[in-house]
């Protein structure tokens, strides 16, 4: 292999770093128009009446728009990937605050910001249920009918259900667990919970529609063009050939800009006004459009004698906001691997999508894994300890291997778990004995496993085109948002094709240009799009084989494609066009659960090993080491696979150690980077990323995904050490000084007035 | 056939007509410069000095650049189509008047173009040679050696030759003339003339280049997209994937715009500044780009006793002007054609490129073959006069059947000649006697036929891109400048895939975005293109059908494809890429003669006939009626494939009547709309077009191109039509009353003065 696992940079890195990089916030088309939003204040109200002549009487403003505006234009204006719930601007009733309620459009961003201050509105306020498990009780009924998308069957059965704030309710059941736990030799018991936070790319939201000549084209900063393009056409009645969706450069992604998020408002104010319309949210606003479920996970294992765990029953509670988003999604196919990376024989799974007066939460970096993670391996490591048994020996035991049945009866291949948490010990030299401080700065060490399943059934289509010099053209609908997917397809295309894999060019998606992709999520680029690129590559090379015969070069040697040109059409003309899709051979879902025999295109494993110093009269917790390990099957770029490594543990460790939106009253009262805080430079602890060489049958040379899986093990690593170092157990993310020195404080027997 | 032959409006009425169709005219690029062309005022001269202080000094003047500016970006900075003869901006010598010699850039338009009029050039004037035939002499050098594209095997034996104005000389030997003549019963022998006239597409040229970040961009009205890709990355010496030319919509072609014009201009200004640079010619301006050849053609027959031609030869002179554009392609590849559609045993073919001190002449609307019919046709007329045998009879008589070879050696299939004839006469009640006129004004009738080849080997590339919907969208960088290849490639694709044709959504040329085509010119689009579209199209469809398969659906049925996609991926999701790419089949050219035993693709076929009126008192001729008849093939489109016909009848027309560049030593001298007359709605005489059916079993659906073949016919059945009306010969193009008057007088033997 040339090109394969070469650690070259990034493409992009010299237009990055000079900053010719092209992002949907530069673009200025002629007669653009500017939309402010106008947004709820309430968290759960009848909207009673909507002020906006002050707004209108603003010089330069161009007209105000309510969601009964965009009724005129669209009968039923609401959108989501899996439920048609979301008003395009709120219609009746807003459900949280931040909630989009008007906009201002004018040819000033100023001047629209300035009228959009202007707007009022007044609501009859109605009683507001914030909490996930509170919101099981249907006293407070955020949405009156749930509304699932038409198309999935297996939402089917939740359409027209009312009295219930229940978007979709996942059960699994495999074995006996009550049998199980009744035989087992101890019965372990935990709840835990996570916080709601957000991804805040430093790019914030930001979309332009213009609705030209007959075609509608959208600049937008999304992780998915194919399905914003099949959603705005389902929106306004149109075949997908009429709708245009373009994606430069992303300034970050993390899953907050996945499906349709700006696209359907803009696209609706372009159509009203017959101009292009601008909306660029600023990073306060980014806390009003989707976020990071808040969850509590009741967890409960049975264990036998010989440290096996026999049965474990677990409860996920996820608090979807005020719009389902992608929610209903996470509950279910992420629901499915809450007992962990463990050979269980008994499990009860049952997983509930909440609708809630916050701000929508929809996939984060791990699709809710991370929130699963956090639970199954906290208490994993109570079990242990309980046990008596070392935490890795305990999981060593419990390990699921090559093609035993996970939950969902799904056989586990090509999943180094045991690989993945020997590294860990490993590097952690886990079999010496630690330096466990002095005085009051105490040190601990903890580990943490976690796994997570690809979505699947999904499709990828891609085009390579070789020019009559040779000189090759990748197209794509993926979105390289910093992950590196350009650089990476470009090897794979290159190492085919035995091109260099630097001179091969990316088309960026345009879904007039880019063949299909299902979306940039859930780590399935690398294999869908990387397989689709190789099928691609291969079609263009058999394509350049067919020319060279054409044109009598003998078989079977190998010509450079300008020679094979230039001897064919007598000059330098033509090109050769490879395409292919690709989709993992997969069974059709359950109607009830929603899975298939087949659920995952292959598995991601990821953990983390910590050593931390907690102060034990602050509560502060000092990161002395992570450890980062995952699966990553063959390596493309290994350099730029490390770095994914390292930025999803970074991320994770601060959703770990400090980020959450703080509410009062549906209120975020720290909705800015001063008073929400991500973990700067100086947060960075010592790290050490190990990408862990293992077999991936059906992945791209041997490559699988790997974006989310450095995020799966950090949290649960700290909790476990820091219980390690000072023996408090943290139940709940984040694990502030204040959380900490007040669990040692309980610890201790002592009053908090002393401190 | 549900869409193949449906008489639909062109797809791209509505943004024609509401004024929605993008031009490049249209583009403003953020930081972009205006260009304004400083032009040489002598028509053969060395630069001594080019003064552009003045022009530097103009308040808001960006840089005034000359040749040796250019020099330095690239080494050779000369490109053409065949040879490699043209400055991008002049070096050393000026060539003709109105040759680029520097260039002003400016933000505002305007003061660019105020800046430009304050340059100055001296030159060391040169003596100039502007006619074809003075031009065989060697005495005024416009070259002083020949530089022919190192590509073509054909041109090699005449590179670095000197001292000579002919840039190619093409001979052909078919049979023994000389003998032939030598036992003819008669030997009749004339020379015709054309004018030099122009295109005039009412788009002026205009061309963008965008530096932008590692890949250049074009924005262009032209023709051949992919052919200034490979061109522009030829002259910098880079990869093709690093040039993207787009064409939006194109306010006419007609020849004029095919291969490099403005972009090499643009893309070396955009490169010196490193900002977007636009050039906008002004009308006027046009007159220095590419004209039509002026021609002098010697034909020299010799008739048997039975009416039949038994030996022809040919002499033919092409006024290439000051830079060879692809003249020598015209004095080639149409020089083949120049004794006409007649199965002639003995051939001799003498054809010259001539390089002369004029502004360059290159294809225009028939690529010679409307210059070689004005003799052939007009000499035809004359033979049947002097044999006193009926000139349709005389024709038929002689016409080149099925499989019978053309003086290329080829054989002549599905070629219409005698049914196109026949359908003229029809038309015109040839049998029937014509009302004679009366007094001063006499009537006369006349016909005339003529072929033309399409241009070998060329390739051409599509994709049908079908999305989870069924809607689909079709690319090629076919450049639709009015013609209709946008709606005729629609219904092609909709027949294959059995859709609506109006449903199909067109991509319009971005090198980028859609695949390689040869270029928009020489009638090749709806044969080449079409069978690329079908090809792809049938690609689609097996996938669609592959598709169905994997879903599950019985094999055999017809399902719609969004019911496919469905069915496959339980989602609307997915979408099926068709590629193809079409080449007729060839034999390798003869290196001397550049021809093949194949020497076409396909014949076009078209012929015209006339009734005419004129005044004998004052030269005046009014035609009363024109018929145009063409071999279509089977028509993709009717109703547009007529506007063709009338479209190419009214252009020739304009260049059979009034149109020709008035030159006086050198200079341009009615250089405008105003003093260049072009026909008016109301110079359009009453006009019949008539597709005739016929065979072509190698066209897409049976059809084939005919954008020029309107052209062949109406210059020769006009003049044939004025000989049978007033017995008088014009040898010369155009016809105007004074010419007409001026030869009356002469048969009159009334000298001028009287008039």
């Amino acid at each position: 292999m040339n090109q394969v696992g070469r650690d070259i940079p990034r493409l992009e890195v010299r237009a990055k770093v000079t900053g010719r990089a092209d992002y949907t916030h530069n673009l200025r088309l002629p007669g653009m128009l500017y939309g402010k939003v106008f947004r709820a204040t309430v968290p759960h109200g009848r909207i009673r009446c909507i002020e906006t002549g002050a707004a209108r009487a603003v010089p330069g403003v161009q007209c105000v728009v309510t969601g009964e505006d965009i009724r005129k234009l669209i009968a039923e204006p609401y959108y989501g990937p899996a439920f048609h719930d979301q008003p395009i601007l709120a219609l009746d009733k807003v459900r949280h605050v931040g909630e989009p309620v008007a906009v201002v459009l004018a040819s000033d961003p100023h001047v629209a910001e300035h009228a959009a201050q202007l707007i009022d509105a007044e609501y009859q306020e109605l009683p507001a249920v914030y909490d996930e498990v509170a919101a099981m009780q249907p006293d407070i009924v955020v949405h009156d009918m749930l509304k699932p998308a038409g198309t999935f069957a297996d939402l089917k059965h939740l359409k027209g259900r009312t009295g219930t704030n229940i978007a979709l309710d996942f059960h699994l059941r495999r074995g006996d667990v009550d049998a199980a736990l009744a035989r087992a030799e101890r019965v372990i018991e935990h709840t835990f919970k996570t916080q709601q936070c957000l991804h805040l790319a430093f790019e914030p939201f930001v979309a332009v529609a213009d609705p030209g000549d007959g075609v509608l084209t959208i600049h937008t900063s999304n992780q998915t063009p194919s399905f914003v393009r099949t959603e705005i056409a389902r929106l306004f009645g149109w075949p997908e050939n009429r709708v245009r969706v373009k994606v430069p450069y992303l300034g970050g992604g993390f899953g907050a800009k996945v499906y349709v998020k700006l696209e359907a408002l803009v696209s609706a104010l372009a159509l009203l006004v017959r101009r292009p319309v601008k909306i660029a949210l600023t990073m306060e606003e980014q806390f009003y459009m989707i976020t990071k479920h808040p969850t509590t996970f009741r967890i409960k294992s049975g264990v036998g004698k010989d440290g096996r765990v026999v049965a474990r029953a677990c409860e996920v509670y996820w608090n979807g906001g005020a719009y389902a988003d992608i929610g209903p999604r996470v509950t279910q196919k992420s629901g499915f691997t809450a007992p962990g990376p463990y050979d269980i024989e008994n499990i009860n799974i049952d997983s509930y999508a909440l609708y809630t007066n916050r701000t929508p939460a929809g996939a984060l970096r791990g699709f809710g894994i991370p929130q699963l993670v956090w639970a199954y391996e906290s208490h994993t490591d109570l079990i242990a300890r309980e046990l008596g048994i070392d935490p890795i020996d305990f999981r060593r035991k419990n390990i699921l291997h090559q093609n035993r049945p996970q939950a969902s009866g799904t056989p586990m291949t090509d999943a180094a778990i045991a690989k993945v948490l020997d590294a860990i010990a490993a590097r952690l030299a886990w079999n010496k004995k630690l330096d466990r401080g002095s005085g009051t700065v105490r040190r601990g060490r903890g580990v943490a496993i976690g796994f997570k399943a690809s979505i699947s059934p999904t499709t990828s289509v891609a085009i390579v085109n070789v020019a009559a010099d040779g000189s090759t053209t990748l197209y794509t609908s993926t979105v390289d948002m910093g992950q590196g997917s350009d650089t990476a397809f470009a090897q794979i295309a290159a190492e085919v094709l035995d091109f260099k894999a630097e001179d091969i060019r990316i088309v960026h998606p345009d879904t007039d240009v880019t063949p299909y992709d299902m979306g940039t999520l859930g780590s399935r680029s690398l294999f869908h799009m990387g397989n689709a690129v190789r099928l691609a590559a291969e079609d263009a090379r058999a394509k350049l084989q067919a020319l060279a015969a054409q044109a009598g070069l003998p078989e079977g040697t190998n010509y450079p494609p300008a020679e094979v040109f230039k001897k064919r059409f007598g000059m330098q003309a033509g090109n050769v066009i490879g395409a292919a899709s690709f989709v993992p051979t997969y069974k059709s879902p359950d109607a009830q659960t929603g899975l298939s025999d087949n659920v995952t295109p292959f598995w991601m494993v990821g953990g983390a090993g910590a050593e931390v110093e907690v102060d034990t009269e602050t509560g502060d917790v000092r990161v002395l080491r992570l450890v980062n390990a995952v699966d990553c099957g063959k390596p493309i770029n290994p350099g730029v696979a490390r770095t994914q490594l390292s930025g999803a543990a970074i991320m994770q460790l601060g959703f770990t150690l400090s980020e959450a939106m703080q509410l009062d009253a549906g209120q975020v009262t720290n909705a800015s980077l001063a008073d929400y805080k991500i973990p700067g430079i100086r947060d960075v602890p010592p790290m050490e990323n190990e990408l862990v060489e293992a077999e991936q049958h059906t992945g791209p040379f041997g490559a699988k995904g790997l974006g989310e899986s450095g995020t799966f093990g950090v949290s649960p690593a700290i909790a476990n050490a820091i219980h390690d170092a000072v023996g408090v157990r943290i139940m709940e993310l984040p694990i502030t000084a204040e959380v900490v020195f007040r669990a040692l404080r309980a610890q201790q027997g002592r009053p908090l007035e002393d401190a």
